[in-house]
């Protein structure tokens, strides 16, 4: 049974502070095996690699080659698919596709009185490499999540990596590599992957893989490691764990749609974690009996029951203010308003990884067709990580045209302050152009 | 002497190894030393950061409220300035503030036919923690570049960690401190400021330093290291190491002009970089004629001859495209464009922090007064990482809003994918809206 807690019970803050605290992952516990795989990596290339797919993977790739995902594979398994599955991975791929065009940020310039001109030139990184788990779960949709927003950067390499137990890949991900259009790809997961991806592998002719600016995408605790420890080294999108969602209601709203979108979240994953907070008590007790209901109906039902009653929660608070203050502190991945007035609520979140308005936009669409990304903050870094989006896959270059006008206006002011702080060398670099 | 290489040498790729793995900082080798002085922080709060300051400071605070510097302490300061150099710090913050205005992303919201509702909501971090240099060079400059962003985004909460030898704040920060409004600044330097800022610090009254959401600013490897290890509990803005200048010249320019721009990045620091990339070989050799003779005037001569002859270099390439190709592979921090058609060139520059253009531009201008910010990515980071920006204090969330017609049109599409991927309760959260 989901635990429901009142806000005015004695227990409540104790109980509040475990749900703000859901995300803590132990990383220095894996840290020290994560770093043996990448050195490993580092010193040895396509030789460690092999030899960390073959122990993780149970299989015994004999060259670096055999790690290869052809094109041909792609193709093969897109067209193997039927029509309604091609249909509505064709649509997903539209409307991401669509929406992240609109995050993509432009280059400017902005010219001056004096003929000084400033700006900001955003360029696409040369080369992104894309991490998607594989095995237990094996997500087309998360394939879709991360290339999108790198094909609408324009970045020219974008290299896929996945976990392959015994070698057999998921047709339905090679499938979705043929509709984003994957050159590149290899049957690597875990450590191994975000290793070869950060540092390359190639042998003495130049061939394997290459290394890459940038390194996106979902993983266990091993994968979330690793991408800490080669950042730096490449840029990365955010360090996530478990999921996650906090639906925020003020009396009003259907149990059995709460109950599914608990439910959707808590399947994911048995750390993963779902959070109602509403104003009706009655409400409350619904939901959870829904959700006592509809789990029995479950494959995934073990799973998601774990989930549900070691790390879900239904929180009743006396008003919607209440209710609003302790979402922001819980800065949720997936945030659900089912309140009345949503517009004056939405003003009010400081902190989500997406949100959802209305009873007509359970999170799953989110997931996979409304077009926004669904790789997101976790654990409350929502505080200051944002959703995946295309200018992950770009970067920023500031542009600076000083014109004569503009040095002699301004170079005495920039020499004092360079000369305040010892850099006379500064000082002398401006001056050389006023005194000639 | 700086060292002068022609692309025909023989050992010309061998020296420009070099020139890419300028940045190699050996992270590994300090990484256990912060760790310790990080985990201390983490465990003892105020009394290790005490403890930190008086070892690496030099003085003995007694209470946490010792490390504290008053608003009242930055206005006599700021009061006690000169004209000339209040006027030039004014300039600089107006210039900065204005330049940063323009980077600040908007929340957005777009309408489709179908009443669906999509887009992106922008809200500031609420607190944020700036990490400015103090010792051996306290930089106003930093303060102005790091604060101003916050500002610009709506940071509420702006707190500034400085380390302070001998308990003597440089009163030109304290100034500058005041100028920016900053309420909050604490006499902690290196990894324990960093510690102090991500983890927080208070005493059983709840007095002391709250953590942040976001750590910028330049600082030492200690620093840097301490900053990559405390990424994902808090965002930081990257990893930077020596500061380092590109020029790129095909022919025509002023010997003297490249000569100071070269030398005043040398002077920041023996690890420095100065490179510039010349057509002409005649004017490589001008430029390290005028470089000795300006070392010999320079207060900062020592450092500034040992970066300028172990890691400064003049490339004398056959042509301007071979330039640009090296230059793109440098990815440098700053560069200079000193050519003829800079409009073209610019085009074809992938990877830089700062891009300064003419004859007008040198360098500094860009350090002090131009507006852009002076953090920027080195050692090759420009590849990935850009210029700090508004955007860095600030985080995105996804809206959301389906309508009826919405998830009726889609809803089917949404639930063939999600039952493809095993998750039976996201199909069916998303079935129950349109059964109904």
């Amino acid at each position: 049974m989901i635990a429901l807690l009142n806000s005015k019970d004695s227990n409540f803050n104790t109980e509040f502070e475990k749900i703000l605290k859901r995300g803590a992952m132990d990383i220095e516990n894996v840290e020290g095996r994560v770093k043996e795989l990448l050195n490993a990596i580092k010193k040895q290339g396509q030789s460690a690699i092999i030899a960390q797919v073959a122990q993780f993977d149970n299989w015994n790739p004999t060259n670096f080659s055999d790690l290869k995902i052809t094109q041909e594979q792609m193709q093969k398994a897109y067209e193997a698919i039927e029509t309604p599955l091609k249909d509505s991975l064709q649509l997903a791929f539209e409307r991401i596709y669509a929406f992240h065009s609109k995050q993509k940020p432009k280059t400017w310039l902005d010219f001056e009185e004096n003929g000084n001109i400033l700006g900001q030139k955003v360029t696409p990184m040369d080369r992104a490499g894309l991490y998607i788990p594989g095995g237990k779960a094996a997500y087309p949709s998360s394939l879709l999540m991360n290339a999108i927003p790198a094909l609408v950067a324009g970045v020219k390499e974008i290299v896929v990596c996945t976990p392959t137990p015994h070698n057999e890949p998921n047709p339905l991900l090679l499938a979705a590599m043929h509709l984003c259009g994957i050159k590149e790809a290899y049957k690597i997961g875990g450590a191994s992957a975000i290793g070869a991806l950060a540092f390359g592998a190639q042998d003495s002719q130049g061939k394997g893989i290459q290394k890459v600016d940038v390194i996106t995408g979902p993983g266990n605790i091993y994968v979330a490691t690793a991408k800490k420890l080669v950042f730096g080294e490449v840029q990365i999108d955010m360090i996530a764990g478990p999921s996650e969602i906090g639906i925020l209601n003020d009396g009003d709203a259907r149990a059995d749609y709460l109950a599914w979108d608990l439910l959707s979240q808590a399947e994911h994953d048995e750390m993963a974690s779902s959070i109602l907070i509403t104003t009706s008590e009655n409400l409350a007790k619904q939901v959870a009996q829904k959700i006592e209901e509809f789990l029995a109906t479950l494959p995934r039902k073990e799973i998601t029951a774990k989930s549900i009653n070691e790390r879900g929660a239904i929180l009743i608070v006396q008003n919607i203010q209440e209710g609003i203050a302790l979402m922001n502190q819980i800065a949720p991945e997936h945030l659900e308003l089912l309140v009345k007035n949503p517009l004056e609520i939405l003003s009010k979140i400081q902190h989500a990884g997406a949100i959802f308005i209305g009873e007509n936009t359970p999170e799953p669409i989110g997931d996979y067709i409304a077009g926004p990304n669904h790789t997101l903050p976790t654990g409350g870094s929502a505080r200051f990580f944002s959703p995946l989006s295309t200018e992950h896959f770009m970067k920023k270059s500031s542009i600076i045209a000083f014109s004569k006008k503009g040095i002699t206006q301004m170079g005495q002011e920039c020499g004092i302050l360079a000369h305040t702080e010892g850099l006379d060398a500064h000082q002398n670099a401006v001056l050389a152009r006023l005194n000639s």
